[in-house]
């Protein structure tokens, strides 16, 4: 990695005046959308992304506009040194770190909205969110205009919000999902783990085991009556909040491209599913979510 | 003209395959989207993207998300085969037809909203109007990614909207507006004015007059007491009835770029202020607007 120089653009003009040459020559370019405060999920995403593109391109920008009032924007893990020496490490060639008026010009009023699938689960539960995430993502996205851009299946519900847009809108990038990086507990990588107590962080797993344990009920379920799942669903919230949860937003089986509700492995029909679930452990909501 | 040859395509892949190599040699590419029924007015927006571009394509898709229910839809003017008379005697080079699917593919949810401003005016009296109208005009543009974009100023909501969506969400396209083109008594050109009997034709140039009263009063009043206008546009109301208009939406003075409400003109202070009226007059709803 010693031949790798990370270059810093702050602005659109200057983030297309550094990817247009790479463009022109024919190389690919892959963008990794993140809000910094980097961990071992985002080197996931930063190694997949060399894979498929000669040039990567990170974005740092903690977007307002995806957190109510009530959430945590100003207190944000931030971590900006350690961030760079990672994608210094890694051989990323551009580090976009655009101000807010760069992403909201003043008098901005243009909001991506994504009615059904952005109102359930997360978006349900923080309202305006997926409107906030859509928007920013759209706006990377035309700004850099990359061949790819990769996103962690950590956040699943985003990840097929930002496909459905990608294909809505006829965006030019492909879209790849990164599976989620887990501690040896089984815990999802999160920036927001920094918020746990060491006690918290003992309990934090039992979400992951919970979705293990809905999956296995539902394929043990398979063929057979099925009809227990929301009984069982009752029992595993149960079992997180006695694990020390705070509180249990959902645990839900979905349909993986429309989130519609899934009651058994039938309703199916051979479309793929997804367990997903979001707790409040202390002071971090936890999110996480595993194919059926 | 002889040598003009207009291609025709159907999908992005098409669209994109035919701008690709222009672009790649360097023509500038201007985009004229229409609903079709072209007439002078759309004459007006090709001539000026001639003007501008060695490159003219032309998009004809009647957009469903921008009518609303009871609206005319199902019976909006179509002259597919004097439209493109008009496109090949202009040398219009490439036609962009796309069928409903390739605007909007199954499954669909993505929606560009524009709160404030696109909330007003037309957006008022036609809900989700302006949500339909971003929609598609950020799919046109990020499907053919022309060097510029055409719009009436007879639609000059739509056109400040589309100005500011390009804004905020970086598209790399310039918008340019075209004055509106009239009949010799005034009348605004529109597709619409089809719907008009001969009596209603003749009545119908009172809107534009209206607009020019109400210029006029507010040039006369400024700098002295100017506090009238209330009272001034519930008289041109009056006038627009009397002249056989069903009923009045709007007539308002507003700031060009947000749409807020003017009273004077010294509360412009120096900003650009239009003036915008929206009346039914029988079957056909016309709008207009001049500067102020």
């Amino acid at each position: 990695m010693s031949e790798s120089k990370l270059h810093i653009t702050q602005t659109v003009e200057a983030l297309r005046a550094h990817l247009g040459p790479w463009r022109d020559a024919g190389e690919r370019i892959a963008l990794v959308p993140t809000m910094g405060a980097l961990h071992e999920g985002h080197r996931a995403l930063i190694r997949r992304a060399r894979a498929m593109a000669p040039r990567v391109c990170v974005s740092l920008f903690v977007n307002p506009t995806q957190f109510a009032a009530h959430e945590d924007l100003g207190a944000y893990p931030r971590s900006e040194s350690q961030d760079r020496d990672m994608l210094v490490a890694e051989g990323v060639d551009l580090l976009y770190v655009p101000e807010l008026l760069e992403m909201y010009p003043e008098g901005d009023v243009t909001r991506i909205t994504m009615p059904g699938m952005g109102d359930c689960l997360e978006g349900e539960h923080r309202p305006g969110f997926f409107t906030g995430v859509a928007t920013v993502v759209s706006k990377l996205l035309i700004q850099a205009t990359p061949h790819v851009a990769l996103f962690g299946e950590k956040d699943f519900q985003q990840l097929q919000i930002i496909r459905r847009m990608v294909l809505d809108l006829s965006l030019p990038v492909e879209i790849e999902g990164v599976p989620t990086v887990r501690e040896v507990d089984g815990l999802a990588l999160s920036s927001r783990n920094v918020y746990l107590t060491d006690e918290e962080r003992a309990a934090a797993p039992a979400l992951y085991r919970a979705l293990k344990s809905i999956r296995d009920h539902l394929r043990d379920a398979d063929g057979h009556d099925g009809g227990a799942l929301p009984e069982m669903v009752v029992r595993e919230v149960d079992g997180l909040i006695s694990a020390g949860f705070t509180s249990v937003d959902y645990l839900s089986v979905r349909d993986s491209a429309t989130f519609a509700r899934v009651d058994d492995m039938m309703s199916l029909a051979g479309r793929p599913g997804r367990i997903l679930g979001a707790a409040q452990l202390g002071k971090a909501r936890l999110i996480d979510n595993i194919p059926l």
